[in-house]
């Protein structure tokens, strides 16, 4: 073992280790040395090495999204910090506690013009839970620094000391109690690189992790706004696989006055849930009989969990057709999805069920004329696949329907997500998307990151745009030979040309669809990624066969798809099944 | 012609147009298509497309260093902003006008669970000179929205018009005087994609422009300290080629008293200057006679005019041995570099230096000696170069002194730059380095926007780490044929081997230098330049003949040299001229 010689690096290090934060994601630099070396020379961390900070912080992203505990990345001084940035607005709405430690220089010597210097102290305020600003220490300062520091604080060492150890468990107590992103700036004077083999400083005994309180429910008033309620909806954002009981999920299912509206990232199955929201959706904005099906499908009391919703029409809907009360339900916070928010429930949702759901419920009206509605659809969209030409929407199905049973399943941004959504996932896979801010920046970067860990095998479905964005994400020594990647490449953003500003003019392709004619076939050669590409039905049938077998190296199949004729067939689906 | 029906959108674009704001590049994304539409619909506007955000931003800034002028970066909602803020913090402290302007969600939707959607007002403001946070037009809003936004204000139209148009112009007129990025963020609220062929608004006839007041002078005072100074140092930092006349810097150079230090960036020739800053310093560091060396160095008055220093070396020295008296010559602003700053002399340094300099005087020993030194160290540098393998240190040789006269040369940033500091450079070559923040990260993306509107062709000399880094600065379609790469590729970040880390250990070579094994040639492949590589002298010989012919495709050559020599040479160098 070995340690820097600068007391703040060793107490942060000390820190980390005595929460049991392990995982280190590190990009190469000079001023961080301190942490560098303290870090590496450490067995209890593993780290990583990633030049590319945009695309270390989204790693280190998938890998705390899969652990669900903190993960940090380490930079040097400068603008490194800044490309951390994306990763950490996702993190903050998604809630995955990603430490983020930049070292820096002493204050004294921010905007006098030293290089890889700029403004980092609390730059990331706007989305961490919190900013550790720590201070330099004075043991460490040159006898140079007291000649130039003229303003420089007259604390002695205890009192920085002190200072720096409060604010180190602060942010970790944030990260991990909150699952917030944090930011911790440690300024660090030269020389950088001397270590000693012992520490100099002794951490004390760690406090004792203190618990989010326990809030105090009125279960009699909810269970009986539950039970009075006739026409209930729950609806489920983003969730963790697993995270619902099973038990709970029966009992849900069964309760006759409530339809339970689920989405790709909500991880929950059932057969009598509602999982393609927006083919229940678009039928009804078509039929001329629109706005008596609304009031038919409007809930009294609706019910959410999880993150973000995907579903961009039942958000719309619930706005206008809002319910008379909408509950959600979530230990840390609660969005106003709907603008009708009537209550924050700061509980666990199986808590809240296990409280609130009585025994099973005669299925109403209410819910069996939406499961004929289910049902039918469902048929008509097998219908529509036996005629529909080779487009993103047929290869979706056939790519979704051939990922083995129990991946991790990794969804770009954008199309991907969406097409996904139109079609069912077999229960064992466990689904991921970066929806908290809903970027197209790191999705190749967290898929990696998440499969680091991961007992089974990885599985991300992305498409062109969000591929090439992210290429660096490849450029990583830990990518697992059992990875893959399904590239949809419809050469361009075809997404935008479903609404309503498509036009067949050269502004159109160049500024909304991106047309572009790349291939990853390239960044596989480099990276060492076997490589397949098809452009038909038989083709890619074909291509999947063999895809998920064991091999020496990952695997990209890219999937090329007409891009003209893929907007049209997605918004003959809805048409077909209205 | 074709404008968006939103107010805001419109006029926003009829500012810029009235400002004479024409390079507008693009990201793509639903919610700017206000902004887009206006843009691309304009034939005033010249627009272009680049999908990665971070990509952009640089190219943006590279086109704005070259016109000094303005150039937009528009992109969508959500974490797509965040992308732009490494190119935003270089473009603060390089003094560049890079104009970001995002589209937002009206206020009432941020943190209430959208899609990319984040906390976008100020978001930048630590590293923008101005943030226009606008307002949501009034006239726009759908019924549905005063539904839901019961906070809404009750400002009417005409009072949000006038705001809009006050901080648009505050921001554009901080961009034109200051230099200063500036971050515009406007909110739409859909539907986003309604036209109109002739504007609904008028913007009043723009503001006289106002000029940043000129300061008075006591020049009297000032000549008189600069007569009285018999030993004067002038020191050059980031400069634009040709900014100082012809004739000051013959005066200058012909002032017997003085020592004129330039750096590579600083693009400032005359024989008697001393371009190799490190190459007098470092012997010097290394003799035993080291204290007298420096007291002979020591100026009494130093002058110093331009952007950031590169040279580690000659802060280190002017910390130490302060100036009695430090100018630093800049309309705008003064870092206090040397903790020594007397006075800040608002005035541009042409004017600054024909008030000051009289005529010329025979030289002192103060610069008789130095230039001797000069001479010695430029001899030995020859001798040493004629006794070296074929490393990092001989291919810098080589290449810069293949430069067709007259080449626009952009320098990554770490080893590249630092290495060019040891060599002279042609007079006639314009040379540019992003030494704002110092990052690696969008030194390619600066040079294919600096290459876009230049009389000359463009080469960027650059190190592995950096071109991988921004590898997607090559995803753009407006790439010239007659643009060149020099990649010197030492398998990783091999100046960490100079660093007094450096050890023989696989967490040095994973953690510091990053070793890997990756090569330009795929990207070329992909990006449609023509590619090759060499690795010993003779065959870099070659590489030179033709390469910069007129061509069809751009083109890459890359020079592998051998890591672990590299540094040796480098430390030998300055022990050789010592």
């Amino acid at each position: 073992m070995m340690y820097s010689d600068i007391p703040s690096a060793q107490t942060l290090v000390l820190h980390f280790k005595s929460r049991g934060i392990r995982n280190i994601v590190i990009s190469p630099g000079s001023r961080n040395a301190p942490l560098t070396v303290g870090f590496t020379k450490h067995p209890f961390f593993k780290c990583f090495s990633i030049v590319d900070e945009r695309c270390a912080a989204f790693f280190a992203l998938g890998m705390a999204q899969q652990l669900q505990e903190p993960v940090a990345v380490v930079c040097t001084s400068g603008s490194a910090l800044l490309n951390y940035y994306p990763a950490v607005a996702e993190a903050f709405y998604s809630d995955i506690p990603l430490i983020v430690v930049s070292a820096d220089r002493p204050s004294y010597r921010i905007d006098i013009g030293d290089g890889q210097t700029i403004r980092q102290e609390n730059v990331l305020e706007k989305h961490v839970g919190y900013s550790a600003n720590l201070k330099q220490d004075v043991s460490h300062a040159s006898a140079a620094v007291s000649k130039l520091g003229g303003e420089r604080s007259k604390e002695n060492q205890e009192d920085i000391q002190a200072y720096n150890e409060e604010a180190i468990q602060r942010a970790l107590q944030t990260a991990l109690l909150e699952k917030s992103p944090v930011h911790i700036n440690i300024p660090f004077e030269e020389p950088l690189y001397g270590t000693v083999s012992e520490p100099t400083i002794a951490i004390p005994a760690d406090k004792q992790r203190v618990e989010l309180e326990g809030v105090q429910m009125d279960w009699d008033r909810l269970a009986s706004v539950w039970k009075a309620s006739k026409r209930k909806m729950v609806l489920v954002g983003v969730n963790q696989p697993n995270a619902i009981e099973k038990e709970v999920l029966e009992t849900l299912a069964n309760d006759g006055n409530t339809l339970v509206f689920t989405e790709t990232t909500s991880n929950l199955h059932h057969p009598d849930f509602f999982p393609s929201i927006d083919s229940i959706i678009a039928p009804i904005e078509k039929s001329t009989d629109r706005e008596t099906l609304f009031q038919d499908l409007q809930p009294d009391l609706l019910v959410t969990f999880g993150g973000l919703i995907v579903s961009k029409k039942i958000k719309a809907f619930l706005r206008k057709y809002q319910p008379k009360t909408h509950w959600h339900v979530d230990p840390k916070k609660a969005f106003d999805t709907f603008f009708c928010l009537s209550e924050h429930l700061k509980v666990d949702p199986n808590t809240f069920f296990k409280e609130i759901l009585s025994d099973e419920s005669a299925p109403s009206t209410y819910k069996t004329k939406w499961l004929k509605i289910k049902e039918c659809y469902e048929e008509k969209r097998q219908a529509y696949l036996n005629q529909i030409p080779f487009t993103d929407f047929s290869v979706f199905d056939e790519v979704l329907r051939g990922i083995p049973k129990g991946y991790q399943v990794h969804l770009a941004n954008s199309s991907t997500i969406r097409y996904t959504q139109l079609f069912p996932m077999h229960p064992s896979l466990k689904v991921f998307c970066n929806r908290g801010t809903s970027g197209i920046d790191g999705s190749t970067s967290t898929a990696v990151g998440a499969s680091i860990f991961s007992e089974e095998p990885t599985l991300l479905i992305t498409g062109d745009l969000s591929f090439f964005y992210d290429s660096n994400a490849l450029w990583n020594a830990h990518i697992r030979p059992d990875f893959r990647i399904i590239l949809i490449n419809n050469s361009g953003g075809g997404i935008f040309r479903i609404l309503p500003g498509n036009e067949d003019t050269d502004e159109f392709s160049t500024f909304f669809e991106t047309h572009h004619g790349h291939t990853a076939e390239h960044l596989a050669k480099m990276y060492g990624f076997s490589y397949q590409k098809v452009d038909d039905g038989e083709q890619l049938k074909n291509g999947l066969t063999n895809f998920y077998d064991a091999s020496d190296s990952p695997k990209i199949l890219e999937v090329a798809t007409p891009r003209l004729l893929n907007d049209k067939i997605l918004l003959g689906y809805f048409d077909f099944i209205s």
